[in-house]
């Protein structure tokens, strides 16, 4: 188990406004968030030494340094697997700022997902790659010609065998959709805001990929966000109410592919996530009663029925019934992406899962909850990924 | 300063042989040297929890692991900036280890630079960015329509105005090759084996671009390199003679670009070098003096002159009669890329520098140094980089 738990504290946010065309760089919105989540913190450039982001961010830490006037670093990692690497980049962070490699950390990631290029274009390979052949690239090769080209498609292969294990329908993946999007009903930020949805507008949605619907799906996205990560010692004399980085993890499982991991023994299962549940709790010393919320990467709703599984919120095949019976919502035992989340406030590859986890545990959230002190955020699923909890102090 | 010193050891490492078309996928060769890298670490792939490589590197961790056998992972990691990542998945490696988040960390690196692609082919903007307009080929776009389209024509720049400003000479670059190839031509891995040159030679070899001849670049190759890295503590169970990180670092500086950081004061220094060699020296508490020998990255020879010059081996402009006095051959003060750096032995993206070090500490070189006990490693000059103090107890 790791040796990272409540070293480290986040202490500012950053956001632009989510739309579906941002009228400005990536660039552009990167240096923004960074320098907002830095007013936030009571911090200016200067104190910055590290930075980390996504390997398929498109700016790269010197550029985003420049046009903000952070002068120097003494830190940048990236992380790979999109939206995997959401909570991988607070991991790196919190090494850094553990290790005294850096003082002052931005996390951040900007994207223009809506306006200049779509994940669910069906050129994935293409678009994931570099120059020549990438490993990844022949890999893809070996499902795209059977019609797997999309994040989707990958998807539905993963819900239609979640489906045909424990017995789930799509009603059941429909209700993790209604369900952010009530949040989102009531989040001014949110694309979906005062756009509720009932479960038979979800069944009455089109099919994507057969068992998904149109409203299984998240959303495609312009924005960035930032998040500035310092010692837990540090951000106790800075402004903000300190978040603190109770538990970082990542994780790869058996026979991992990006999306494609059809060559395990079983296919509905995310194994990758378990090996992140058992180090969060492992090293935070933390089990899954005491979290007060979740933040589940939502890019498809049939993974947060699975998730909720490995995390054991809920045992095998359970999870259905959990979200039945309302546990995702405010009053319910586990309350789940009161943003929205992906489906319904903005695909930020996972990113507004930490700024809203943020925002509830200081009190400070659109659809504020009583006063949780601990509270979990995932990243990509059926991919290597990483988890977080975060929390504050009783 | 970091608190990384001497927590963690390098256990093994594995290597290809070096060539202008390997005959075999990156992959292939990724596999290769991993699982070279385990066995002579005495270590199975079922040890290894983390692994780190270089953005640019196209062979993910998951498909190296499914290849090599490796269950699960706990960290993974990528550094930017090309040859600047030579060191800093070091410090990654060394982050994880210390702070518990992974026991046991593969550094890999495979390219096929020469048979698949090359970076001096002068679509670098084209070659380094994804989808669509990345923040860095925007930046590339201010000057490529000068002419300045690959790492040579930005080298150049650099190199003339270190001439205008210290004195140094084309024959002073030289030396560098020369003695680089002097050191290549007794080791049989090396392409240059058998092949010294003099400083007529080099004289005598054509610009690439002006005041870079031919004799000041380092090679194209193919080739992949891993390297294990576990606990201090663990190292000493284990069958190699461990060779510890007594220093890692990361570092880029104001007003960093990618090769063309043209817009500083002063154009013909390495700030980001300095930042690096702080870190190195005060989180270690090793000065110069104490550096027994150096694996400087010798992408351009005029590179090596500055590089002595912001570790401090030398005051400034003082570095081409340090050369000129033989203090990089194997009687010097600082004997340097013994084993003819990416000049003379390969160009492996720096990771030939590290393995070199730890032959040389090991006491298994093939122009092995009497008994050296503390090695400098750096990584990419020109872009934010990364060094590592290596060393032996003694």
């Amino acid at each position: 188990m790791n040796r990272l738990s409540d070293r480290t504290a986040i202490v500012g946010i950053g956001a632009t406004e989510f739309s579906k065309d941002s009228g400005r760089t990536e660039l552009r919105m990167a240096a923004e968030v960074v320098a907002a989540a830095l007013r936030e913190a009571g911090l200016t450039p200067a104190d910055v030494d590290g930075m980390t982001t996504f390997t398929m961010d498109h700016n790269t830490e010197i550029e985003v340094a420049r046009s903000v006037g952070i002068p120097r670093l003494r830190y940048f990692g990236r992380s790979p697997y999109g939206g995997g690497g959401t909570c991988a980049i607070f991991l790196q962070a919190a090494m850094a700022v553990a290790t005294g490699v850096a003082d002052v950390v931005v996390c951040y990631r900007s994207i223009k997902e809506r306006s200049w290029y779509r994940f669910g274009s069906g050129d994935l390979a293409m678009n994931w790659g570099q120059d020549g052949a990438t490993a990844e690239a022949v890999r893809y090769g070996w499902y795209n010609p059977y019609g797997l080209t999309t994040p989707g498609s990958y998807a539905a292969l993963f819900a239609s065998r979640y489906m045909h294990e424990v017995g789930a329908t799509s009603e059941d993946f429909g209700r993790v959709s209604v369900s952010s999007r009530a949040y989102a009903a009531s989040n001014p930020e949110a694309h979906f805001y005062g756009k509720p949805i009932t479960l038979d507008d979800h069944q009455a949605s089109p099919f994507v990929v057969e068992p998904l619907r149109l409203l299984d799906c998240c959303m495609e996205t312009d924005g960035a966000i930032a998040v500035v990560v310092t010692s837990a010692e540090r951000a106790r004399d800075l402004p903000s109410k300190p978040v603190l980085i109770r538990a970082a993890a990542q994780g790869a499982g058996d026979d991992q592919e990006q999306m494609t991991s059809f060559y395990r023994p079983e296919t509905a299962t995310l194994p990758e996530m378990a090996v992140v549940a058992e180090e969060l709790f492992g090293s935070s010393g933390l089990r899954p009663g005491d979290v007060d919320a979740a933040m589940f990467y939502d890019h498809f709703s049939p993974y947060v029925l699975a998730q909720l599984e490995e995390f054991g919120f809920c045992a095998r095949g359970e999870a259905a019934g959990f979200v039945a019976d309302g546990h995702l919502g405010p009053d319910g035992k586990l309350p789940t992406n009161t943003h929205g989340g992906q489906i319904g406030e903005a695909y930020m590859h996972g990113l507004n899962g930490v700024t809203e986890a943020v925002r509830q545990l200081r009190g400070e959230a659109v659809n504020q909850l009583p006063g949780p002190r601990n509270i979990l955020v995932t990243a990509g699923s059926g991919v290597p990924t990483s988890g977080l909890i975060l929390g504050v102090e009783g």
